[in-house]
């Protein structure tokens, strides 16, 4: 097959190979593209890989790592016959576009899934589990940004400036193909900056909670320590201490105690320490 | 109408579907530009988007998701006749401008908004609290931002290098809405590094108040330990402990006991622990 | 005025508006400057704007918001005459090299500032108010560097590349203003990046700072604590404890005690923990 | 030799010097080059240089530092004789190629090794030891950085623009290795990024760790500041305490202080401080 | 001599004015740099200027602030006759390459620095003065590289693209300049950053050593809460408590609390508590 459409050694390597940034390189008056497709699981994302070879008069596409086909563009070809007088840039135009608009509900996920993270960091549950889904979150953001930066130039290259052959004709396709593209990375530059945001408002809020923590613990502590120290005195072995010979002294001290403790409680629960 | 005047399908769709970034694309001798108008409410920004297809002879515009109208972009166009003959560039810019100026009563709300943080946080109050508005704040300002940065580099070509046929005549206001962005986004930069900071000089205010918390819990339990340690003392059992046989010694140890929890809460008041 | 010079209506509606950025604009043959000049404040900075309309014959200046003149900018032009006949782009320069002149000036406040604070950030003092002052230098900082980042690119442009008519015959002129704001810039970067860091070592003395309370707590806690233990053992009620009837043995006992706590109180200095 | 070959007194002072950062410069028609060869160690990460002087018909190279020998750009070179053909432009691409594939395992190795500190670190295991070989995972990063990102742009110029007289013909192949260098740096520039979170991630957890120590502490000190205050309570030397002749009440007693702490120990289970 | 050379007034105000950025301007067919000669001190850095003004057939030099001369200058020229033949192009690179040298050790001084620092951190020695020192440090940085960066972008201009005249024919010269200062740069780059990383790793180490304290302090309460609270428990006054009867029973006591202290003692010393 390299052979019958005369495709450059070193791409086919790549499409063969595996494991490429996304790029567009010409040789000569055809195109290799590598795409990156992006699927979400629980604790990562996975990068699938699609490579494109689009000559005058070809496209073949190689797909590495994913289930998903592209029926979608050979049904969209069929439903709009007249673009495809356009050509092989077109059909390149309509493969990279349904990759792109992939990114979206990908971005959309992690949206949702930033917004449950932000509830729960605010509302001071789960912060270790806050942590490691944040660290996730990042992870899976950087895998995306990986695929849809490395393209945002290339495509840029493919409407502005000097135009390979194959995409003649369709550079307003390959310009919405772009602005898709600057559209998906504003939204990971936006996420990733909350991501960043969110994960030291974790941070703050475990602090928080550690103040919030001492002053409860110091609370209980004082509402022991006071009758302990009441009873001490009371426990020393004067031999003149009036109040010990008074028989209603005892249950006076213990209501003491106990009236300190309501005092010292509704006094702490004013101050919001417990 | 698409047909009547003869607009692209991409822009068409991308003005019928919404969610698209600020931008302005040339197709042939006619402009497609979309605006975020952006709007402030408690705890969230909401953007609006504003669709214009500007032609040699007609400009078209399409409001999504705001009440907002631009009646007085109707109104200047007609108490200003003479900047009409600059045609359809003029209308354009005269909507565009209307859009920019709103931008700035938001960013002045928002620097009100971090004002009033500020105060709050140095005083030291609802640490929380400061910390969910500042999330809320930085992510108000990361939705203006999108709305404006986009449009900085595009406005820069309408009156820069080579300049669409559309605006021909009137790159000067479009240079004016440029400065205009250049201000807003310049106003948001300070802003979103203020808030950053403002963010860690919260949580060092927390730290700080997890200081002063230790301290004054350690004063009090001070307070506490030493009058307990005294009676542990006087409630030992020896035989031969000649203090206890002194009439005078009990009142005189809690005389003391007392004594020495003024000193002590002198010496705390004055280091600050108190 | 504005007829007489044929002044641009948006310049002038810019210099009288004010709220401009810093901006040299070109209207034809002439130029609309604006420029700030910065006041400081104890706890903030103050903006005044100078508004320039330079053409091949006049200079007109606007100032907003300050009291300071620009008779050293007249003297100077008297005292060097034969500059003068470099005409209006002459008094340009010396109008811009007057005000960026003055920022040097503010600058070294600003490092005064920042090394008193580091002083007392070093030594542990007030490291609340350290955060509120330090702060507060990072918004003059932001408000100096918004009067200076924009002229940079602004005067480039007044001696390179496409020199406006004005401008001509200066451009060494001009290229040292260039060089005086490049010089400022980047002690502002400078300051602006010790203003982080000094902020990042507020926060680890404060944190530090509650390691050394926290030592220096338990140290005294301790040495009420082993005394409360040992009185606590010998104030047991068995019947044989063969100690309680040794006559020397409750001084010893005390003796016991105060050995145990200046031992500890010996150790724990040593270690630094009092 | 270098009489000989008539290289440039500069490269050869930078070949034999050593210590150059990665570069390609241009003399007349031959290219001095410098690569990087990046080895990990555990604690760090060693470099040494690749000196290559290519003209039109003869390639040098010098190596300081390394044991690793070229044996395999020649044996491909024998491989693929049509090659070799294109030149010296072809073995500098194939020692450039040989080098820029060395990094792979290393940022692989480095990968590996950060995914094995995540693990550590979301465990909660040996936080010191974390931060140690965090810090040194930085280095070593940074150290292979600074092996890839002079050669990025280097490369660049061997393929695009003014391509220098030696590597005519072979530019397809500069951009690969150009290709295979902003992989290298993306991948690198994703794990400098998770390297960062993952030092702040830690810090939380050691944040979290301190407030899971203070509830343990504090949970630990109730259970037995309870009995010592009731023990204090019975201490007390009240003439008329009508428990004290009770007979069951001291064992009941002790039954109320194992119930009391039953139930604590119970509830601080539950609420997760146990 | 300013009239004997022709010099620039703007040029000879800022060579006796110092307190200049480095810079290289042109004034005709003249040049007119300016360079930083760092030195380091213990806690700080200090810049001395050099102004070189070089002419067609001259080569003027200002020292401002250090006493080393440049001798080796001379030397070097009198040593390589045949790059004389350059003229002051050649005399100007040498002077550049001689100030630019200058900064390999000090560059080389301050790695040394920061390793002996590293080691301090981790050893968890002196936080206190490792925080002052990592910000000395960082201000060394940061004077370095207001002394390199202006520089870098500067030299370039005197290589490539419209080199000026007093440079031709040594732009290999000026281009190796140039290659040091990239070194110089990624050196600092490197630094700077290890620097701040430094920074965070000292605040997690500090917040670590509050964990250990935190426990050890805990570990030492227990050892004497137990046994104080065991004897608050012998020293109730019940009657019948059969324990207090038993002539063995209180060494028994002690020698239960001796135990139950050495059984802590050896788990907090399992669990690295203490």
């Amino acid at each position: 097959m390299q052979a019958e459409f005369d495709l450059h050694p070193l791409a086919v390597e790549d499409a063969s190979h595996g494991h490429q940034r996304p790029k567009v390189d010409e040789y000569g008056d055809s195109l290799f593209a590598v795409l990156h497709i992006v699927e979400l699981h629980e604790h990562d994302a996975e990068v699938a890989e699609l490579s494109i070879f689009a000559g005058p008069n070809y496209v073949l596409s190689v797909r590495k790592g994913t289930e998903h086909g592209f029926i979608a563009v050979r049904e969209r070809a069929e439903r709009e016959p007249e673009l495809l007088r356009h050509g092989s840039g077109f059909v390149l135009y309509a493969l990279m576009d349904n990759v792109v608009d992939r990114y979206f509900p990908v971005v959309d996920a992690l949206e949702v899934e930033l917004e449950k993270l932000e509830q729960r960091i605010f509302s001071g549950d789960s912060a270790k589990a806050n942590i490691q889904e944040l660290y996730d979150l990042k992870h899976k953001l950087m895998v995306l940004r990986h695929a849809v930066e490395p393209l945002i130039e290339v495509t840029h290259r493919l409407y502005g400036g000097r135009v390979p052959q194959v995409c003649m004709g369709t550079q307003d396709y390959f310009r919405d193909v772009h602005d898709h593209l600057l559209r998906v990375s504003q939204a990971l530059d936006g996420l990733r900056d909350m991501v960043g945001t969110a994960m030291s408002v974790n941070l703050s809020m475990i602090t928080l909670a550690e103040n919030e923590v001492t002053k409860r613990l110091a609370s209980y502590a004082a509402l022991v320590a006071i009758p302990t120290m009441i009873a001490g005195i009371y426990g020393m072995n004067f031999k003149y201490m009036p109040e010990l010979d008074i028989p209603w002294m005892y249950p006076a001290i213990l209501a003491l105690m106990a009236a300190l403790d309501v005092y010292l409680y509704g006094r702490f629960r004013k101050a919001g320490w417990l």
